[in-house]
């Protein structure tokens, strides 16, 4: 069996970022919002012996034209913590991934929700540390300004020391319960944090229990410089959109080695791009599915992402003609530009087909058969592209169905993924150190 | 059988406040912080047909002697949100309320949660309003100087307003998800709240459809001057902790009346008295076990708790003897001092007796066998000084089983308590009828 081994996550809030997927034929059109549909989910996840269930979060509903709020299937979602909290007693090994913002929320709230959580499911959390982006969410949390790209990203610095030391309140053998002594506990092993740094004054201890993991799994999902470093010096999972390969291994190498700059392991972070995937009998027939997928998003939508992307209005082409060759010379981005081109050009897609791909999903994809899709994977495993991907399902059920049942039995097959879980924690699927309690050793 | 039905909820956390409880002879000394235990809690609670599994809450270890804190079975516990979450999915009928602060967190946080739950529960939430009188608390959360009191109170009723009207921010039926034409809500049936008030700017709108029971159960545990008038402004059950009959009806009354004032129809305000359980063959039997309860108390914290209701140092009192008659006068509360003066007298307590009591459970108890206990509960049902009990377990898990096998058959024999849930929903249950929606009618 080949050493490295491959990861996988699952995209689950919303449950697909196709904007067409709730309409695909035999698909949920509830599927984010209904707790059966989403324990059916998570239960095939694991029998497919999945790394983790992630969900991503927004603190707002997102800012958009009214023709596309009527049709988005995101609106209404469940909250991260109180779904996975509720998803984590109908299974047992699965990890459990939540997004949680350092701008717009308490250390000492985060920290122990995710020590809770981590308890509830004998050691399954991770945190998905994120800086709210969205301008909108400033609204809701009494700030009519967003909080500055820098500043947020100085703050989320802190917070992570903070609820990282928060954690370490309590040695892992603090709590004794001797019912004949009468001592529930060793108060020299409770530790008061009393951080008072630039923005934060947080006191401690927390009120629960070191997490079973040590610390909860932390993931980071930025691709800014920043971002980046941020990853690099916290992160032991990253979430990532790159476009191809080549740019995969450009960011591969750029934080893995920062991460060994700062002092750590190279493999004790792994690298988890966004990965948007189609199976089929043939790889024609996976791509007939795509573009079926694609014709689901409203043209009025899909026209104004085609504009965009071209920086020059789109409405007037011929939606059935192929993309003009005369386009007007624009300060949009050249790349952006270019890059639609050549995707028209290549798959041969008319106007329409091309702004529905861009309407629908146009990230990272594998369109093909189970055995394409898991070759294409195993080659960004072998060329340290990524060290596992995060699946973004088309449409559902069929589509994680698809990647349960079909791809992983292929990657299984070729030995770059795991039969059984050989562990029961989330830290323990990912191959990463449990941490020692800074402050008891 | 009678009209009057008495409403029955279970103080959960900690699962007992007994600072003994975790001692007893067969009881869990983890019983806190086990999820396993809590599952068979709230199983058996829901088989006795409970309304509701209530969760108190700190937002901080609270500060407490080292001779206390080490012995304090409280120090550790899941954090509300993540446990109801999980217990909602093990449950079916039983009311899950969870306290949440006003005070040091988001309108939009708290909004958005209560809403998780209740879809989660189908309709099973209530939020317990607190506005977090510990001091400690607020250095967890950036503040050096604690909210002061009116200020809290001030704060707390325009959370409320926010809160509710963020509950609001869909109407109910807003998702029509037609997939043939792809309209997945109707955005006229959207409301963008936009407030703008003193404490508060919150734009909206919520990120997840109205709840179930329209709003989650609004509860309040407040006893001061604020806290009685928001309560019978805003809640719709009330935690309170009269010492007897005659305060009750005081404190019953002054609330129904306030309510009425205030517009309201005082039978959608349920009134719950805190009322500690100890049930045995006989009354003796009963007495003899809160007395064995009580020796659990060390007695170094017990002697101050005592020192403190007396106003005078007692810890040069003979431990076994009785109360002196001789006490110096002081500048302490005089009803304080009358009050445990009775208690000794009453039950015969020698000092060490009389100081475990204080620092185990003083407030009201009921202590007899189930008809006697059963005689209790509907006279207070009767004469208006309840509408029903928040039940303290005095120990478990067998306190909690004396109550749901013993207690509840008395009080359904009696015709006082149901014997089969008749609705859903914890609105049902505490027969309240569900708000219309403010923006949609």
């Amino acid at each position: 069996m080949p050493d490295k081994q491959l990861h996988l996550t699952a995209f689950m809030r919303p449950v697909s970022l196709h904007t067409g997927a709730w309409r695909y034929p035999n698909s949920y059109p509830d599927a984010n919002f209904n707790l059966a549909h989403l324990k059916s989910f998570i239960k095939k996840l694991e029998d497919a012996k999945f790394d983790a269930f992630f969900m991503a979060d927004h603190l707002a509903v997102l800012n958009m034209p009214v023709e596309a709020l009527k049709r988005s299937h995101t609106v209404t979602s469940f909250e991260p913590f109180t779904l996975l909290s509720a998803l984590s007693v109908v299974t047992e090994r699965i990890g459990l991934a939540a997004t949680a913002s350092t701008t717009y929320d308490e250390p000492y709230h985060i920290a122990r929700r995710f020590a809770s959580l981590d308890h509830l499911s004998s050691g399954r959390a991770a945190w998905n540390i994120v800086t709210t982006g969205n301008p909108e969410a400033s609204k809701n949390f009494g700030r009519d300004e967003h909080l500055e790209h820098s500043e947020r990203y100085k703050r989320a610095r802190e917070f992570y020391d903070v609820v990282t030391g928060l954690w370490d309140s309590f040695a892992d053998d603090a709590f004794i319960r001797d019912q004949e002594s009468g001592i529930f506990l060793d108060p020299e092993k409770i530790h008061v944090l009393d951080h008072k740094g630039d923005d934060l004054q947080v006191r401690g201890p927390l009120n629960i229990a070191r997490p079973v993991q040590g610390w909860p799994v932390i993931v980071q999902a930025g691709q800014s410089e920043p971002g980046r470093q941020l990853a690099a010096e916290t992160a032991e999972a990253v979430f990532c959109s790159p476009r191809d390969l080549e740019s995969a291994k450009a960011l591969y190498a750029d934080i893995k080695g920062r991460a060994t700059a700062a002092g750590r392991d190279r493999d004790h972070l792994k690298i988890l791009p966004a990965a948007f995937i189609v199976v089929g009998d043939t790889v024609e027939e996976a791509q007939g599915k795509r573009l079926a997928l694609d014709s689901l998003v409203h043209y009025d939508s899909a026209i104004a992402s085609l504009s965009i992307a071209l920086g020059t209005e789109a409405s007037g082409f011929d939606p059935d003609g192929p993309l003009p060759t005369d386009l007007p010379e624009t300060n949009a981005s050249k790349t952006s530009r270019a890059s639609v081109v050549k995707l028209a050009e290549d798959e041969k897609l008319s106007v329409r087909q091309l702004a529905q791909r861009l309407g629908g999903y146009s990230g990272l994809a594998f369109v093909g058969t189970p055995e394409t899709i898991a070759a294409a994977m195993e080659t960004w495993l072998q060329e340290e592209g990524a060290d596992g991907f995060t699946v973004v399902f088309p449409f559902l059920p069929q589509g994680l169905d698809d990647v349960t049942q079909r791809v992983v039995p292929e990657l299984q097959r070729r030995g770059i993924f795991r039969q059984e879980y050989t562990g029961t924690t989330l830290r323990e699927h990912l191959g990463l150190p449990r941490p020692t309690n800074q402050f008891f050793s």
